[in-house]
């Protein structure tokens, strides 16, 4: 495939697709699709206030998947969550899989950047492109895979500086790949052997993660008991050239505290038990519990009973400088401290008040004004940077990390 | 306390004393202890062929604590493993305090350079050590914490190149721990606000190690599964930026597969149950066992029986290029495949045969010559170095990396 004749389509257009699409625009046709009016909405009016009229012009912003039928390479970024019961949801990738199926050309390119657990592209989305586009994978059209390592809010580590793992279903389709990414991302191109272990890689590097800061949680607690500071401890042995800085923390989100079920769900079907990997999440998802249970001891020891005291939660989103409110375990955190005070409130201007109405039915503020005159006492859960200035009337001022 | 006035004794001459003796001898007036008259008479011998007679005049080594008696630093760093039923072990450590207690100097001070549970300094070492000298700590003698990061093998890093955690009982203490390694230690000193939290970043360190071992044996358990290399899916992940690298591995030895049991016992007696430490270990502990198997499907598939056939393997120590055996994963893996050939030898040049049979009870050719002529199966468990040039009448070739 001649570079010169690529169109691209990026479907999906949320953390990873943005960026993508923008990184994409700046060299190729590209074609951004996603399926909510008001997201593509969202992308026009930032690069219209970034001043970016030109860039506008170049390219197509689209919810109706007709509009990509002249392009020859589709990159699927859709979201795949849990459901409430924490099993994996692929009905997005699904349907991104059938929409796109007519109109795949003869001879392009669908590429995959979404988390799956290992398998899910050669067993579930190759035969739905296949019997909906009635080509044969290898013969009519190539299948690519190269998960996204975007850490949203981390100036550090972009799309195009960061390594990119890529795999394809053939040499001469990861060869197009190959080519394709380079010419946007400076950062080296890593070719996997076959798309499961692409897949996998990326699995392992969440897991890990999430391990990883089960672990710091863990060891928290029993630096809790030996009246000693984890975040002194971590520091210190992040002096030794082999330790993996991980701090205890609240993991939420749509990633890390998402993607250990799919493989979990996925090891389970293979009859292999992840023992680690399950007691890593079970003790991420109860830190809040012990948080909240600390925080609250806390507060009785230092100023006496709580029952008639008002309280502030400073933070909803699932990270810092963050509006995300996927997974946040703050929800869960005022659920918990709700029975022990006269009245609490919750503020994060970041966050979408429609979506956490929709989501979780409970009501956030967003602006200051909504706020008490004053608070007995007041909890900083995320350090979102416009808190940084927030004043107010408050009696007792606390961190989350004084907790963790 | 004057630099120029100080004499050192290191108290325990393994694999952290003595590295450590070298180091201080180049600087200071130093006395070497060992209770083991055998580890003294190596380290002579050593000395010696490396043609350091003048090092050799200067020091001092002894297996008698009189001898310690005009050193005002003692530095200790004894053993501690676990026993049978992997209870921590610290009688060596008790020793050596209540030995050197009686010549612990006005003035002087004793620095722990040993892996030990958080607040084992603090509660059984100063309290033997001011019981058995009459004298009081901060009044009579300082004391430090100091862990050690030796990694045996390692050629990268020793302990002179290796940033070095120090605390102490008092800060004036800390003042010359830290001028004291200073002159010795190239790498940054790192200042720990208490010996507690020094202790439990060193166990940190190891736990960590430990648990990332565990994941990626419980990984590779599924991949194999998924019939993907664990080995490529490591080394793909391995590009993210915050990416342990860790493989899988049979974890021996007398730090990653021992000081978690500390830890865990310690953890036990403030009511905190580690489990994921605790599943770390058990994953660990395990792996041999799915390593015996999958090498043995693997050999019947290939050759049918196993039954009427004889297997060598290579290497018995726990770790590739060193003789120490303690806590090796290969006696284990003796123990489940000689169920199933009908001979089984294991050589491994770099062991103290009569170690071994005092330890394990069983038969370890450390020579070629008493190999049979020829094998039907042989399997490679060590990388050792003296391995590379090895040729035999074999039949079938492993090695140990295919099945982890």
């Amino acid at each position: 495939m001649d570079l010169d004749k690529i169109k691209i389509s990026i479907i999906g257009l949320g953390y990873v697709g943005c960026p993508l699409f923008r990184l994409f625009s700046k060299h190729f046709e590209c074609v951004g699709l996603d399926m909510n009016p008001d997201t593509i909405q969202r992308i026009k009016d930032k690069e219209f206030d970034q001043g970016n009229p030109a860039f506008m012009d170049n390219v197509y912003l689209t919810t109706n998947y007709a509009d990509i039928a002249d392009c020859n390479v589709h990159i699927i970024t859709v979201p795949t969550p849990i459901d409430h019961d924490k099993n994996p949801d692929i009905s997005m990738l699904k349907s991104a899989c059938s929409h796109l199926a007519p109109y795949i050309q003869e001879g392009s390119i669908v590429i995959f950047e979404s988390t799956v657990a290992p398998g899910t592209t050669d067993e579930v989305c190759i035969p739905i492109l296949e019997e909906k586009s009635g080509k044969k994978v290898n013969i009519d059209f190539g299948v690519g895979y190269s998960p996204e390592r975007v850490n949203v809010g981390d100036e550090n580590h972009s799309t195009s500086n960061t390594n990119k793992i890529i795999s394809a279903s053939s040499e001469q389709t990861l060869d197009v790949i190959f080519r394709l990414y380079s010419s946007v991302i400076d950062a080296p191109l890593v070719k996997a052997s076959s798309i499961k272990v692409a897949e996998a890689a990326k699995m392992y590097e969440n897991v890990q993660r999430d391990v990883l800061i089960a672990l710091s949680n863990e060891y928290s607690k029993y630096c809790h008991a030996e009246g000693i500071d984890i975040h002194e401890v971590t520091s210190c042995a992040s002096t030794k050239w082999n330790f993996a800085k991980a701090y205890p923390g609240l993991v939420g989100g749509h990633c890390i505290g998402v993607d250990p079920y799919y493989v979990i769900d996925r090891a389970k079907s293979k009859n292999v038990q992840l023992s680690l990997i399950n007691s890593a999440r079970d003790i991420n998802e109860n830190t809040v519990v012990h948080v909240a249970k600390r925080f609250v001891n806390c507060v009785k020891k230092e100023i006496g009973e709580t029952q008639t005291r008002t309280l502030l939660v400073l933070g909803f989103s699932y990270k810092k400088n963050i509006g995300d409110i996927r997974n946040t375990k703050i929800e869960k955190f005022l659920q918990l401290v709700s029975k022990e005070f006269a009245d609490v409130d919750c503020i994060d201007p970041l966050v979408d008040n429609n979506l956490i109405e929709h989501e979780y039915n409970m009501l956030i503020f967003t602006s200051y004004q909504q706020l008490k005159p004053h608070y007995d006492v007041c909890i900083k859960m995320l350090n979102h940077s416009c808190f940084d200035t927030f004043e107010h009337n408050i009696g007792h001022f606390y961190s989350l990390q004084q907790f963790l």
